[in-house]
């Protein structure tokens, strides 16, 4: 496994494996890697000859209040795990290797970024779009891999490589879950002991509003249900609970047949979130 | 030389070409060929094993008054010109085939996009980077020509490619210009008679300009003096008239090096655009 920290190394890389004809498999992160990013390691192993990830804290997707400092970072432990999970190049840039200059143009994530996690972090999924955009033509990969643990995610970068047509396949991967059903994240190591027996409470929520939504077909008594559950299981406050469809992230209504069951909770000073994305016929792909 | 109008059809032409390891050079242009086209396309030849030409009148770069509709198309006489110039492709695609689906995601040009012609048409650049990053992404070329002609939207499109990290390079071409030194343009068939043989007087104020400027280095000086000229030579009323650094498009101060002179002018109803690119030690990328 090669660990390069230039654009110009990744690009002499890049140049030289598609120059054999052969795929690239991205695999974007912010470090810190836990089994959810090596279940994308993996699935971009099985699809492509050569796995790129990259580990890059993008300042830009952090608000001003929020833990771009304090975000954890481990590039030896990084090192170890990506390597055991079959990726052949890290890729992690400085700030100032990645954003050497500012001519002024951004992105700008439209309607589905003003709701879920949107809604609370302006400027978030701008972020997210630019540091994509520059990823995906530094590593010019076949296919990009995103876990469903962010779902909105998944759902704009798919929208811009739709929209902007970007030669490249972006490829969705079920959350990764602890024994007791919590989502893997690597803030989950902020939680104190209590906090961490409290969790689980999110995912049982979710499962509890789908199931109750699935026999009632009640949005409000679904959501009723779910936010009943957390508060009595948990200390924590919720930021959002919401049903939509999805991709499209719009309010359900009596054509939606994809729904997506998203929320944030806070639980004491950290911020959570997990989903389920299910059909009228059951969970699709998150089984 | 072969004419697509799909997208499909034009991705399995350069995914075949760069398999066989050939080079991409693309002319992006909106039709209605003229001579200053013809150069970019013969520059492309020469650099690239592959011409790809698109030809797309992109509405979002037009403003709600401006001439989207009105604007001329001739693509049987485009075709003839394109051929003749050594354009392998020519990829002339619907505006429903460019834009099937909107789901909200917007590219604003940022501060170099506030003068000069930004200023006097509002959400034009976004419309160029919003169109140009999706040739881009479809046609996957090694290099990119654009006419100095449009000297902001060169500048404003180099940013973006270096910003956002684009794996390709932007060739600019000079100007071309007919005998008594008017730029060639489109929008030269609107004139009339007595306006065409006004149009001149725009290049010769220009010069005037940067004489008045090389010689006094008084930037206010040099601008009345081409004022003036334009003033007496032509019925036309100036939109801009400006002397800026190149490419970052600010103004001018003691350090700069090199120097944009660019100006819009109505003659009659047609907006027409001119400037010369120069350094200290006289014009460079123009002569």
């Amino acid at each position: 496994m090669e660990v390069v920290t230039k654009i110009a190394q990744l690009k002499s890389i890049v140049e030289r494996v598609k120059g054999e004809g052969k795929t690239i498999g991205l695999v974007p992160t912010m470090g810190y890697l836990h089994e959810g990013h090596l279940t994308l390691a993996k699935a971009a192993r099985v699809e492509n000859d050569l796995v790129i990830m990259s580990i890059f804290v993008n300042p830009t997707q952090f608000g001003p209040n929020e833990d771009f400092q304090s975000y954890p970072r481990d590039l030896e432990r990084d090192k170890r795990l990506a390597k055991s999970a079959g990726v052949h190049v890290i890729f992690a840039p400085s700030v100032e290797e990645m954003y050497p200059s500012d001519g002024g143009i951004s992105i700008h994530a439209g309607r589905q970024s003003e709701i879920l996690c949107g809604a609370s972090r302006p400027g978030h999924f701008n972020g997210v779009l630019q540091v994509v955009t520059k990823l995906f033509h530094l590593a010019e990969p076949d296919r990009a891999y995103f876990g469903q643990k962010d779902a909105q995610q998944v759902a704009i970068v798919q929208t811009l490589v739709r929209d902007y047509n970007f030669p490249l396949e972006i490829r969705t991967v079920p959350i990764v879950r602890e024994e007791d059903g919590l989502a893997k994240s690597s803030r989950n190591v902020y939680l104190s002991k209590r906090e961490r027996e409290e969790a689980p409470a999110i995912y049982e929520a979710l499962q509890i509003a789908k199931e109750t939504f699935l026999s009632s077909r009640d949005v409000k008594n679904a959501l009723n249900e779910a936010t009943t559950h957390m508060m009595r299981k948990t200390s924590g406050t919720i930021d959002y609970l919401e049903l939509l469809s999805y991709p499209d992230l719009q309010p359900v209504n009596e054509d939606t047949k994809e729904f997506l069951l998203a929320t944030a909770v806070y639980i004491g000073k950290t911020r959570l979130i997990d989903n389920i994305i299910f059909s009228i016929k059951g969970e699709t792909t998150n089984v």
